[in-house]
């Protein structure tokens, strides 16, 4: 099959929305007036954001929602986007699996596959995906301001953990790894609680390389420093629940290292109003998407962590970084 | 030096027509009102794009031109790009030089630097350009009509000259494969031209596969046929006119070979009725770019090849197809 076959077959699909899909040198989109095109690439490559032996569904899952995860954090609805696929050889069972992950997301969000561009190369998915988003109501990192409290969405910690046992670091009981390894091999975009938050959060940002590290980003662009309870952060793990059923307990560092600093867990972190707390608790709500406060915005700059009795914790805990070993 | 460090130095720069440029979840965009948005991604893979020991320069510009290439032939003027890049280590000079060439060629295109994302992986380039064009306007490959002109722009065959050359096929004068080899590593994108065919050319494409084949998607679109004369298109490969003036007869297989299916050209191939002569040739004239008619848009499906003589020639010459063996 070449590479044109191989486009018609798996990844040429009527478009609605756009203009103008697959198959000509450019798509075309037209965004609906006064609304801001909000646009961002990220690219998986084997070995660093996924092992060679993954389940070629999920990572068409993957591929599409880190990307999707991205325009969440500005509040965006998705639109449309763009497939750069870069193929060691033409494997149809493959290509099948990984469109049938990649479209059933897609199709979920209304988020249309208007263009791209196959070739032969050692595995790399390149996905830049276009939403919308009113003018000037993006969320953006740069609005926390002190006295903000700082939230979370959903769990923090369990795609690291799975990592950490599929690495051989850790033993967990099969059902709690399987879970795990659902959320570290197909993370849920936080969309429509990212565009809930519009006009609630002060700022915000979705967490790929671990929540400090993310959240200082949120806080180097605002100015500003914060405080962080420790003792609602290491909740955030999903797994913790059904390991302390089994009576497993999971080392207190490992589970610090993870929900903290774990990478993978495509949440929203952002920042709002005190006064807001009932319209943040109304957009969870909306959204249907669990989020829990962990801290506060400070005027002093630094991230200060603090455990159950207040008292500092004085770990440092590594983001993840792609040209730092792991 | 690591992943944010990195992008900080090379590829974070001021935006003046983007909302929003790197460093955020996403860039923002704010088309022109009543213009469509031109959107085109290209991977470019080591040893299958281009050789491991290219100037990182002369990469940085291909990389991007032949994103431009592809809004130029929908007519579109550039606005923006993303650059999602896998390096297999951190080389400063290497990226040095890799963002010199490219963000020359953006600046002189106006095209703004947005955003990306940068990862540890073989090396691999990714490139999502935006551009944007009145809606209604753009150059599609599906408007030819029987009875049309076929062009196409400068000159072709001289990427494919110099790729036989580098791999030992043929030997050249050094000047000769330095002029061919910058046509190779340093592609022109007819950005100009594009745009001064809107409302002029009935369909168009960028020659990036080989002129023959590329121009195939061009009739199937359009439901055609054509027929091309060789005695104009082998005039097309600028090395030529040096070639015959030093003696050195390029053997006539070869050349059509590099002319007709050469690839690597990103020329514009397009059709316009024969009434709009003249504003084609305005159109090459404003935009200092060499124009040549090389055949007619036929109602009979099939692409037949005739020689000087109006003989037909009957050879095939396959096209470049990323899947297949080179």
């Amino acid at each position: 099959m070449g590479e044109f076959d191989l486009i018609a077959r798996y990844f040429t699909r009527p478009v609605h929305r756009a203009a103008l899909g697959v198959g000509d040198d450019c798509a075309l989109l037209a965004p609906t007036p006064g609304m801001q095109l909000a646009v961002s690439s990220d690219m998986l490559v084997e070995g660093r954001h996924f092992f060679a032996d993954v389940s070629p569904e999920r990572l068409g899952h993957k591929a599409l929602a880190v990307n999707l995860s991205d325009l969440a954090a500005c509040g965006a609805s998705p639109l449309a986007f763009t497939l750069a696929l870069a193929l060691p050889r033409v494997d149809e069972a493959w290509l099948e699996a990984f469109a049938r992950g990649l479209l059933a997301l897609a199709d979920a969000h209304g988020c249309e596959l208007v263009g791209g561009d196959t070739t032969q190369g050692p595995l790399n998915i390149c996905i830049t995906v276009f939403g919308e988003v009113p003018a000037g109501q993006a969320l953006l990192r740069s609005g926390a301001r002190p006295g903000d409290d700082i939230y979370v969405s959903g769990t923090l910690g369990d795609a690291r953990l799975a990592l950490e046992a599929l690495q051989g670091h850790v033993a967990l009981p099969p059902e709690v790894l399987a879970a795990a390894r659902l959320r570290l091999e197909q993370p849920t975009p936080r969309v429509a609680l990212g565009q809930a938050l519009r006009g609630v959060a002060s700022s915000a940002l979705d967490v790929s390389d671990g929540l400090l590290g993310d959240l200082g980003h949120i806080l180097r662009a605002s100015g500003a420093g914060a405080l962080i309870d420790t003792a609602l952060t290491v909740h955030l793990m999903a797994a913790s629940g059904p390991l302390t059923s089994a009576n497993q307990r999971i080392d207190a560092e490992l589970l610090h290292q993870c929900t903290l600093a774990g990478g993978d867990d495509y949440e929203l972190a952002f920042t709002a109003p005190v006064a807001r707390r009932a319209a943040v608790a109304a957009a969870a709500l909306a959204s249907a998407t669990p989020v829990t406060r962990i801290g506060r915005v400070k005027a002093e700059p630094g991230l200060r962590l603090v455990d159950a009795h207040g008292q500092p914790v004085a770990r440092h805990y590594a983001s993840f970084d792609h040209f730092a070993a792991r």
